[in-house]
């Protein structure tokens, strides 16, 4: 059952006066239960609560931390149909989708439970002493990856699964050995808390220490803001818009001591076709990339909001295609008609830029908080000159720049902020001609594409999903994967330290059959 | 010979009006040869060429950036009898401390050079293709490190070789694939520019590409805050104090585009002396701790300069002996007279502090530029409430804290800003009994050591050589040793790229032989 209230630690509280509801966008109408802001107290409480977690939680064991992350995972799927209605009534988002991000958002819980049961991922590093040194004797150091102290982690508006409570960077700061504190996302404020319920469940059933995790809810700015600011928090995690992200990694800068902030922002994954795969298969793209382009609603970091092509009939004609198969697409709920507002006021900011052009948009009469799809072109001289067409419209939008040649293609790719992805769509062997292109592509971007569509974001320890800024606030890490649990810990040496005080994953006998590099050799072996 | 000019690539410039010389503090007076700063002019073509050279230096092969680094360290080699007398005739340190500071940078440039060589520091992560996946088919996902792009580095005044013009920072840097451009050390200059002319001359011989480096004279703040400015540079290093590392930290998070800055800077290094050690061998401690606290006139960022114990009739015993032992020491030179004048300021700030009371000092006169040692003591409470007693003296200072008890000692440890490096000196077994205190030191620094001294820094896999706010802005990265190449690059992911068009460390039949993580397997076997 929710109860709109906080949970500080494993304490369900409710001091504060300042109460909002969430929005079920199908209905168009507000859900019943009603939160609870956060206090200024509780949200101290929950600090100081995962800071002495932390004293414990940092030294808590591999195995153990897998069980935690594991017994999570099995307590979201335990909620069963109360969530998944309650996620569709907060987002209107279908229950397939529901189901399947649960899935995501479970197998990602999963993949860094055996991330830390196996216990390599420290990348325990050790260079045994050369007492006979000339001229000086060598000291035995021997290095081990260790977390950082309390994460705070803000969810995305759209994915209130593997983006928010349990999501990604919970998964990873709590398998890094991060006590975490949520700043609930408001517009799925139930599904947060039900998550929440999950997490603290499994925290007692694992007998993890009280703090290791609290969610607060917030319908304001200012819940993070003091988040942030605290002395005590010492990593942020955050999913969303540009305005969000950059206020918070400021206010982390201007801290007495600042703190890293991972956040992921915006994208509009830029798509190159290239002028053979434009000729041999331009409708079949069209009808890709119109999908592509509407799924969810538009409503992906990395839907593809820019096609970049050279000018000419094979061009003029797959934007006709684009915006004819667009057209015919069904248009979808949004997850709340504070985002169709935001939609309807950047595309109305496009649309007023000189030079775009419609070339298709869905016309007939919708539904509220429905989002109707629509296809832009320019030219790639006006793109050039005016950055604000290069900001993100989110939502089923997309613009199709022509370029005048391979040249202005490669200006305007170096010429865009930082993105999550770009894509490149050539006919074989194509590619070959556009070197600079591509290279220009991949200093702009964290994910390169061939031949396929950005949207869909596998979770492997190959994949980065972050990239220069705007896209990220750091593009030195990325948040899907297992590779993102290093945003949450720090590399620590000890030097000449006893072998029994040392931790297992670096003492001699390798009691946890780790990989460790030993005197720079990639070994399993303990140290003789 | 020097000329005072700056390197704009390999163009040798000097087209301002802002000069100024290097200082002798040997012999009290100013070095003969005049610099000229860098012009807003010079700085701009110096970030414009290595922006150019990025896009070619990014793609160089590892064995190619190998014998570059290999280069410069014999082109440094071969400066020889010029290099070591204009370092000393600039730091009025000793030529065997010049000749082993050269032997460690041509070390630490010759050990990433091994590292590029090798090639598997790229952590190239491969997940194939399960084309029959259901309910959607997994893409082919390759993992790889790439630069960042231009790197800013500031050098320290203490190591004009080590962590300065081709230090640490910058042979990291270009091993990484980034070019550097160095704002030059004004108390080091000549030095600076000896080692810079090395550096072009190793990039002219093996042809990389202009503006790969280039290195800047500089006086005052501007010039470095102009590069960091600059919308062209992707990273800064930075070796020095607390302020300067704070107000570059600070300019970059202010930029449109905010950039990593890595900034080691000052730290006291809390050494904990237990009971039984202090009882058994207090006389020796005081012995060792003498030589650690004067060694290089105390302007080591690892010098110890607060020593922590049990109040009692030992600890007395030991702050006495201490006195008495570093009183026997001869003074010796620092490196310029600001330093002198700066190490005077703080000290003369932290007697003035009340309870805080000198053992011994150095009282007989000494010649300028000699900075004379003092041993001091505090009360526990007294150093708890009083947060001036936590900041650095740069320079043969230190602080012998005199703890109520363990509980004392654990919370003064927890109080303190983050630190270099913790040292624990324990008779056998007597540790076990203290496992919060080294808990707690263990979350305030980067290294912690075992009866030995923080100072000596060794250069190896497993050094971390930074730590929690101030020690470094970022502890998530290490300043020394090959790890801290991952400062300068950023995970980037091909999707379904075709394996000729991919980089020779992702490609199918592993041509580099390196070793990969393949489907989660680490190998070196090619992929089917």
């Amino acid at each position: 059952m929710i109860t709109g209230k906080n949970y500080i630690g494993d304490t369900i509280s409710a001091t504060g006066n300042k109460t909002y509801t969430t929005f079920n966008p199908e209905l168009n109408k507000e859900n019943e239960v009603v939160y609870t802001e956060a206090t200024q107290e509780e949200i101290n409480e929950a600090v100081s609560l995962a800071s002495k977690a932390f004293k414990e939680y940092r030294n808590v064991s591999g195995k153990q931390k897998a069980a935690f992350l594991n017994a999570i995972a099995d307590e979201i799927l335990a909620l069963n149909d109360e969530l998944v209605k309650t996620y569709c009534s907060e987002t209107g988002l279908p229950e397939g989708r529901a189901k399947g991000e649960r899935g995501r958002t479970v197998f990602q819980l999963r993949s860094f439970a055996d991330l830390v049961a196996e216990g390599s991922w420290v990348e325990a590093t050790i260079d045994t002493a050369i007492p006979t040194r000339e001229p000086l004797p060598k000291s035995d150091i021997r290095k081990i990856n260790i977390p950082l102290g309390p994460v705070v982690v803000f969810g995305a508006s759209n994915f209130p699964l593997a983006y928010s409570t349990a999501g990604g960077d919970t998964a990873a700061a709590l398998a890094a050995g991060c006590p975490v504190i949520v700043k609930s996302h408001p517009m799925h404020a139930g599904t947060g808390e039900l998550v929440a319920s999950a997490i603290i469940k499994a925290a007692q059933k694992t007998n993890m220490p009280k703090g290791v995790f609290s969610n607060l809810n917030s319908s304001g700015i200012e819940v993070g803001q003091q988040l942030v600011s605290h002395p005590e928090v010492k990593a942020v995690g955050f999913t969303g818009s540009i305005q969000g992200g950059r206020a918070l990694l400021d206010l982390a800068a201007k801290r007495e001591e600042p703190i890293p902030v991972f956040a992921e922002m915006g994208s509009i994954n830029p798509v190159v076709i290239l002028p053979k795969a434009l000729q041999n298969r331009g409708e079949t793209l069209a009808s890709t990339y119109a999908g592509s382009i509407t799924l969810g609603t538009g409503q992906f970091c990395t839907n593809p909001g820019l096609i970049l092509g050279i000018k000419g009939e094979q061009l003029t004609n797959f934007t006709n295609d684009l915006a004819s198969k667009i057209v015919e697409i069904s248009p979808s709920l949004m997850l709340h008609p504070n985002i169709v507002a935001a939609y309807e006021s950047n595309k109305g900011k496009a649309l007023a830029q000189s030079g775009l052009v419609v070339v298709g948009k869905y016309e007939n009469e919708v539904q509220s908080n429905y989002a109707t799809q629509i296809i832009t072109t320019v030219e790639g001289a006006t793109f050039l000159e005016n950055t604000t067409l290069h900001q993100e419209v989110f939502g089923p939008f997309s613009m199709v720049v022509q370029c005048e040649n391979a040249a202005q293609l490669e200006e305007i790719i170096s010429q865009l902020e930082g993105q999550l992805t770009g894509t490149v769509i050539s006919d074989e062997n194509e590619i070959t001609q556009y070197g600079s292109v591509v290279s220009a592509l991949q200093n702009r971007v964290g994910r390169i594409i061939f031949n396929g569509v950005p949207t869909g974001v596998e979770v492997c320890p190959s994949m980065v999903h972050g990239g220069p800024y705007p896209a990220s606030t750091d593009s030195r890490f990325t948040a899907v994967g297992i590779g993102s649990i290093k945003r949450w810990v720090r590399p620590f040496s000890y030097q000449d330290w006893p072998n029994e005080l040392l931790p297992d994953e670096l003492k001699n006998e390798n009691p946890l059959q780790i990989s460790r590099s030993v005197n720079g050799m990639l070994t399993k072996n303990g140290v003789k």
